[in-house]
């Protein structure tokens, strides 16, 4: 009887994985900029991430003010850096920040880019959101609209992607079919995904390309890195805790399978040229190589960029590595050469 | 002063990622028939790997004609299966079996393709030499040429490497610059990667195209996949045991870190466009990712395939999966698009 039990019961069973004090290594072919971030970025087991996670909307509320306050102090670092002119506004009812750089580039004169951000559909709001669009503006010298789209837990699925939506459709009304570019990373990814999605359902025009940076494409627990790389990424750690409870609080009653929600489960035909970023650790590796292939097996055009030793979305949290700067490069030359 | 020693002493501690009766939980999301072949594949432990891996040179003899007689069973069947003739030949002193399918490409038909098989660099000489070539043969409808290259303990290195370059000086010379593909998986993909280098030191014609699939660009355990895929990856399960000491066998009396050993430490400047093949649980993940950044950092054309809930070259052991025909698929693509 013991032994049925023991067949059957999924259990949880040491590897023969090194280990030390629990963290995996560092990688050592990784650049000596994200070897050292790495080490200074504090380490949670997959216990402490589950023991912090939300168990109802007033604990939620409190958990997204105290991480959007402490990003709002790298944010305002980041300002102070970066050569960019941040004007508030509303387009189509929703909130959006301006992004301006001191300097653009010639080729992106009359081109503008959608820029969606992430935190796993409930952080970021607010001045967070505009984290990546100052990179995308100042890397590539391009003007960024970051949407501030609606959340949960007071605003749930579709609000987030009626808000991308509405402000993709009055840039398109401005800057003019062919001269709109859209990217994201993690959840702003996979709204990126079905941003196109719904374009394609409706016959709008597309994006002249995208960008999805390591996008949580699947919000359910299917693919193969959520479980080969927990633990060893050192940014999103596991699924079990505050990743599955955001996507159920974004997805309300609609299940996590159905394609509005998870764009995997969605067509990938007819979509326009596609850059896909992550690393090696990344929980996310198996979604952006799902969509590549998805893409691929479409016809269409993918290109995959996969950085050594790289967490979730650490080309973003650690700007000033090697591994951000070629991603931002490799981003303008991809636009660049989209028609 | 226990705990100091915990702190200092490299320990392998337990993860808490979940696995089954020692396994990792097959991948949901690769398909049906790569799943099936992942579950009928033969498992093995890290300790078991190091338990049978030779420690001289007549362990050494025994263990890779037991492993060769097995490969030999397999790719009778498949020259059984594939519509490819198989004519045994020397070229420039070297034994090279040339695989002519029974339809070529009509673009294929000036064209030749040079095979380099795997096998870190021990197994896989004779017969069993040919197992991606006649993939590749029927596949690609293209005239192959593999390479039984001379190996250690016999032959280390430079054996190897001087027997791909007199059978590449040949084809060239037979088919004319511009006419030749060069291609290998693991081992191959790293002696392609050897190959193109000293092609470029020596100011000599380069292959239009190349293919390395999975390659082991690096030999020494400085790759992050080595440490994050260690008993995740079905295939190599740990790089402590037999690819520890093939790579010394290999090697000989140079350094594991000499270029021509490992060229992810050579230089990248001035490659073909190549094709890389890599999957989420390959140990050679890292490896296959260092050298696309090094081929795009260098300013050329890397393209790279990933698959979901790969281990190491399964698209080319597992050959009736749809990862596999996939490659090869692309495999032709890349090659009809090269110029």
């Amino acid at each position: 009887m013991y032994v049925l039990i023991f067949l059957f019961t999924p259990t949880t069973l040491a590897t023969t994985r090194p280990m030390q004090n629990n963290k995996p290594p560092l990688p050592q072919a990784a650049s000596k900029a994200l070897i050292e971030s790495i080490s200074a970025f504090p380490h949670f087991t997959k216990e402490e991430v589950i023991a912090s996670t939300p168990r109802n909307n007033e604990e939620w509320r409190n958990y997204v003010h105290a991480r959007n306050s402490e990003q709002k102090k790298k944010i305002k670092k980041m300002k102070k850096e970066l050569n960019v002119d941040v004007e508030l506004m509303n387009i189509n009812d929703v909130v959006v920040r301006k992004l301006t750089p001191k300097m653009i580039t010639p080729e992106f004169e009359d081109k503008v880019y959608l820029d969606i951000h992430g935190g796993a559909f409930v952080l970021f709001g607010g001045l967070p959101s505009i984290e990546e669009g100052l990179l995308v503006a100042e890397r590539l010298g391009i003007v960024v609209y970051s949407v501030d789209y609606r959340m949960p837990p007071t605003f749930p699925f579709p609000a987030a992607l009626n808000d991308v939506v509405a402000v993709y459709n009055a840039l398109l009304d401005q800057a003019g079919k062919g001269n709109v570019f859209v990217g994201g990373t993690s959840a702003g990814g996979s709204l990126v995904l079905s941003l196109v999605q719904s374009l394609i359902t409706s016959k709008s025009p597309l994006p002249k390309a995208v960008y999805a940076g390591t996008p949580w494409a699947d919000l359910t627990k299917t693919s193969d890195s959520l479980y080969i790389n927990e633990g060893i990424d050192g940014v999103l750690v596991t699924y079990d805790g505050t990743l599955e409870a955001a996507a159920k609080l974004y997805a309300g009653k609609i299940a996590l399978t159905d394609s509005a929600i998870s764009p995997l489960y969605g067509s990938f035909e007819a979509f326009p040229p596609t850059l896909l970023v992550t690393g090696t650790r990344d929980m996310f590796l198996s979604d952006t190589v799902r969509v590549s292939r998805a893409i691929r097996d479409s016809g269409g055009v993918a290109q995959i960029e996969i950085f050594e030793g790289l967490s979730h979305a650490e080309y973003l949290i650690f700007y000033k590595t090697p591994e951000s700067e070629t991603t931002y490069r490799t981003m303008k030359s991809f636009f660049l050469s989209a028609n």
